[in-house]
């Protein structure tokens, strides 16, 4: 039997909005609803990132708890919290204004706990192709907030997604293996190929690529596949054709169906997504199976 | 709207045989019958081998035009011709008989006539993972195989495959480009990337890289995509997701559905092809608007 | 015969100090002696960063101008200058300061002129094996400063280089040259493929695939290589063996020789790489060879 | 310090006629001449063909006996015959005639021994784009032949160099390996990537993905690069970035010095070789330091 295949929904991002008739859930309320939807729809796990009253992007551990909580209420999918918060701009000059360090890394004392963590691996020009983003920011990930992140994530016996939006970036975390930083055997940090915003470009060619050198590199360590707007599902399928273990859909890169109609909610790429998998003969993981795969017993929510 | 896909049948190959519950046509009364579900089943193409009395390959135009004329009766769909037909053995040494040039180049004798032929761009070790193969055969196609079947085809108006079996083949036709052999911009010729047949592995990278070198020297020609075995349906499906016009589907190259199964008949493999054509938007082709892909009117069939 | 190649000297940078024997200029005398020296060894071109008393780097219009006006008094060898200057830590906390937009676009005001401009077109973590830095710094190259850039580069009729240190950045400027910032046939924007900063690997993978994207979406620009540390002399090998234009040593990226020995002055660098280009059949550009590759005539250095 | 380079000088070929100045060596005599002057000039290893009275290639063992005596007197330099031999024509056809494998096989009846052994690890269309052929010729090169050659060779305790003229053929031979025909973990076998033949293009995109793949399925074997032409010296020297072991020049392959001149002897192509391995800090191997590479002690001489 062919492994199975995490579906992961990312349902909001930090800065998306409604657009063309989809509907990105803001509040905690709101995302506890669509995360239970795609739990249905077939994915074991949510990312989730938090907004103020604003709409805008939030690091606020409370609500971060409150998104857990309310999602914990309804299922018991495994849920991920993003790092990456998401940008603001300056109301008076407009420049981008990122959270810092220091409230990223409380991402460390949401309560409930989540399940996984995720962090960009890297710095870049951060670009948006849909989601109401301008233009392209610089998002820095500084080495600081890496290695304090893997230290923590690792001590704790959860799992950490490396987002790989370079190359590069690989080669960056193989020098950290090398510094013993971690030990490269561990099966609870992953690779996550991050396609076309603004870094890798959404192609067959660059995905083979970057998935050779990484299993070269980390040949332990499990993968998943990303894109933004319609590269979503040609990405994802060239990763599920190449062993690919966990596929990302969801609002925060895309609101297009495979045949490019817009999705309403969450969950239709959900099960869009499981339709291709299961015509090549992966089942979607439960959450249990997704357990297996980011080797999280569980433990992990019962600290 | 995205543009349609052509799904070609190879129903039967030149020695493949029965195996694991699939039924290879062999007659050509059979091979009308499987051509006429294939085009049920979504296919606007069938490439046809003939076969003699005792099941084996033959290159006999007689039998060519007895396939031609029964598929004829049942439907329009277009009819491709090999010029390869399949190896067979000295009954008494065991060594390789492949047709010559000249039985080869007899398929333009075929009445009523085919609308589309084919042919290897090169020599190689073929090998096939299934259909009744052991080990590999040296397959020669020589320079004055290929030159003459091209004037013969571009000559009738009709349109010729190249079945690329390594990209140095592109090249070679590159060379033939400029020595004047064909104008690089006819659109009656078109590239075939055939992947696991010994030569080009049946790997997403090599396919991907593959489809760049024959864009960039050959803009204007169409694309397709085959593989054998097991990778028919994921290296058809990378194709379709880099923008290929046609797929081949069909038991010459294999008989297993794209979740693993074994198909009993051609045309299931049809049918799972144009779904998963279709959930990225991309319809199966008519016959009509196959002619339109490959160039052709209707008085190629009127001569 | 074969193309000329133009050999560029970046010969201080702006961090890297004396290290392992290898002399790095720093005040305007010394970079001007170091000019010299490199043009006298087949240099057409310098490429510098300024420094302040306390050796650090600095984007004084002032020093910049200095430095113009003493090497334009030794010999007439292209002058360009960085944009980037270097980085500087904040002397209580450590956190980098990189310069502003608006002392970064003050490169403009350098009096006499400079004859060549240079930026970075994108952002990333920095990283440099050797040369006196310690970790990855993110470096940050803003749209709003890369476009003002282009704009009064090309206003003035000079020539800018976009330092290439991810493919993804080719692609952000085909973006641009959709958008309208530049005319993409224009001579007087060339690619720098920058490999080992912390960015693209420094392999004969990653540097021939990047070429082949640089040239299909540029095809009118000129091509320059660079790579940091033992990789400098194999990667601008290569790039020589792929036919690029121009190529960079010096110690601001490496101060070890082919052979792994470590030169004393700058000129080594470029006296190893002319031997090396010789050997190929390319001679090291003149500098008025250099000024038609650059697109630049003479009235450049008149305003 | 680094690793040595074996330089393998192939100083006739089978059918390539004297030409543009350049020298092929013919009889026996003036093979060992130029065996000799090439371990003079910094060749390890010689590979010779051997000719008819005609000029032509033979398979005679009289012949190559009488090469590899010949050389020996002169000196010890490593002596690698072909497998190939070179085509015939039919003087009525013009139809090419190879060798029969039973011919080729007859290469481990040299009395005295040659030192080491090559074969074709699969069959292609050759062609070469100098040296006074006309068109592509299929060349065939049997499962049978190799695997026997495999057994022989090994048997022995000599080593066996496999031309690998596409890609696809190192999969083969890793089918070879999961079949049990040899132990992958010998080292007296080895990779040649040949480059422009008619096969993989000599690119540097080309070569660097080769390599790769052999790496990845041998990293027990060593590494060897050729290639035809103008394109020689270009693919040795990114071979020798690489890291390869062996490169070849030789009028067999390529008559053009790396700055486009003609060589008159094939002792030219060596210097020039050892010339550009230098600049890089790799000095050419000695015999016994070849031996080494090679995996063959002085025993494989006596027998």
């Amino acid at each position: 039997m062919k492994k199975k295949l995490v579906i992961l929904a990312a349902v909001n991002g930090g800065a998306q909005q409604d657009r063309d008739g989809a509907h990105v859930p803001i509040t905690p309320a709101q995302i506890a609803e669509a995360a239970h939807e795609c739990y249905k729809a077939g994915a074991s796990v949510v990312h989730v990132h938090a907004r103020a009253e604003d709409k805008l992007p939030t690091g606020d551990v409370k609500v971060f708890s409150e998104i857990v909580a309310r999602i914990r209420d309804k299922c018991d999918i495994l849920i991920q919290t993003t790092n990456g918060f998401g940008v603001r701009r300056d109301p008076k000059t407009g420049i981008p204004v990122w959270p810092s360090d220091e409230e990223r890394l409380a991402m460390h004392k949401v309560e409930p706990r989540q399940d996984l963590f995720s962090i960009a691996a890297g710095s870049w020009d951060f670009y948006h192709p849909e989601g109401g983003y301008d233009g392209t920011v610089a998002y820095v990930n500084s080495e600081h907030l890496l290695k304090e992140n893997i230290k923590a994530v690792l001590k704790r016996g959860a799992s950490l997604e490396f987002e790989i939006t370079e190359v590069s970036q690989i080669h960056k975390l193989n020098r950290y293996a090398e510094e013993g930083v971690f030990d490269r055997s561990t099966k609870n940090l992953w690779l996550d190929y991050c396609l076309g915003f603004g870094a890798m470009v959404p192609t067959v060619r660059t995905l083979a690529l970057a998935m050779e050198d990484g299993q070269r590199m980390f040949p332990h360590w499990k993968t998943e596949v990303l894109a933004t707007g319609h590269d979503q599902f040609p990405m994802n399928t060239v990763g599920v054709l190449m062993g690919c273990d966990i596929v990302r859909v969801g609002f925060e890169d895309n609101i297009h169906l495979p045949d490019g109609r817009t999705a309403r909610r969450n969950y239709e790429l959900v099960e869009a997504m499981g339709d291709i998998s299961r015509k090549f003969g992966r089942e979607p993981a439960t959450v249990a199976e997704a357990r297996s795969v980011f080797n999280i017993g569980n433990q992990a929510r019962l600290h």
